[in-house]
């Protein structure tokens, strides 16, 4: 008897930003698979069971996943953030196209959520209310000059930017290198936002210049957003500034 | 006295996927500015006041929010989707920049929510599973000469494309341009989908190639998702295909 398999995205952290729809999905599962602090997060019964392991074991993690509905489980795979944007969708679709057959089965439901990116724009002003792209740094899954290819491309065309996986301490060279390529196409007043657990407790958002941008900024839980020359910074007396990308093309160079 | 004034996006349109702080928000303000289908998804009590307007009316409406809001009121401005996603927080952040100096003492918080693209991604798969970017075909704000060097870049360098503001009664030519273009630089077996209305009972999801692709498939309130060179579909018999950009770069030209 095949099962069921869901992924789930929980959102930037804070449950106020778990949709209903998240909520009952998480619910009605049985067996939870997971990035272990995602799992945490969630306040699981007694009869659900967790089965959490570390990051970088995504496609393995998606297998026994598909296995265990496969088998007739109701089975919920968990990301942060929204599912589809650098976390555990692809990974699934990924090991369930390489599986045998019958997982193609399975019932398989994919549940949208917030991704980091709107809730660290939300908490800065609109920096991404003009055309966007969203990139991963990580080099895990694609070369570096692919990387730099893609940020060349996008400053160039006018689209504001925003890094997911920007740094880690197996990766510590990636997100300096990103700011020093940026500084050969952008000026270096455009506005780069560091947002850090965007919507918890220990929310963090900084905006800074593009020539002041260093990779200390962030770390692994920080999503960045790099403005283009058209993006205004608002200062607000005692509150923090609102960093806006206008709606409005104005003709200025990326 | 200053009040308060509220950006909440609503997510697509099924209440199930509005999160409880966009409720929460919406149940605290009095007085509601929007394009007149979004206020109608609200069930707003007897108390609450409607100032429902026209889509491409945004400036207005936010300078109306504003000036309620400067006055005292609890204003909530109602956007569809994410409201940092060509939607009114941009447009908030503008009239207030160019509005009187004590708006910006306005207490001005955004709430993101689940913008088109992460609806349609979540019901066809994980197509934005890569790097991705999102472009408005609107030729309102900016010159179509603009959206089309940001099509070639992006398929040039490998993103992922989701095409926000399509096509309208008012501008029917453009998304048949951007299929033309894509055709120039794309294989023709790349993967389009079409979502229209993803998450409500009007859903209506379709994935054809790029080769079939055409602008009678699409209407307002559609978003358009290209995949790249990589992006796969998975045939499951009798259920939907599902679509994916796997995470990993494979070297393939874009």
């Amino acid at each position: 008897m095949t099962g069921s398999l869901v992924v789930v995205g929980t959102g930037p952290g804070n449950p106020e930003q778990m949709t209903p729809e998240a909520a009952a999905a998480i619910a009605a599962a049985e067996d939870f698979f997971g990035y272990f602090p995602y799992l945490d997060r969630l306040s699981l019964r007694h009869d659900q069971r967790r089965h959490a392991s570390d990051n970088r074991e995504e496609l393995a993690r998606a297998r026994e996943a598909l296995a265990m509905a496969a088998a007739g489980g109701k089975v919920c795979v968990v990301s942060g953030g929204d599912p589809g944007v650098f976390a555990m969708a692809a990974a699934v679709c990924e090991a369930l196209e390489a599986g045998p057959e019958e997982w193609r089965d399975i019932d398989l439901t994919i549940i949208p959520g917030v991704t980091a990116m709107l809730a660290v724009a939300a908490k800065a002003g609109a920096p991404l209310g003009h055309d966007f792209c969203a990139i991963s740094l990580s080099t895990n899954l694609k070369p570096w000059h692919v990387i730099e290819e893609r940020i060349v491309a996008a400053a160039k065309a006018g689209f504001v930017m925003a890094f997911y996986n920007p740094i880690s301490k197996a990766r510590p060279n990636q997100l300096g290198a990103a700011f020093d390529l940026l500084r050969h196409h952008l000026p270096p007043s455009v506005p780069v936002i560091f947002g850090r657990a965007a919507g918890r407790p220990d929310e963090a958002i900084r905006t800074v210049s593009l020539a002041d941008a260093a990779p200390e900024m962030a770390d692994m839980a920080t999503c960045i957003i790099v403005g283009t020359s058209e993006t205004r910074v608002i200062e607000r007396g005692g509150k923090q500034p609102l960093v806006y990308s206008p709606r409005s093309y104005r003709g200025g160079s990326a």
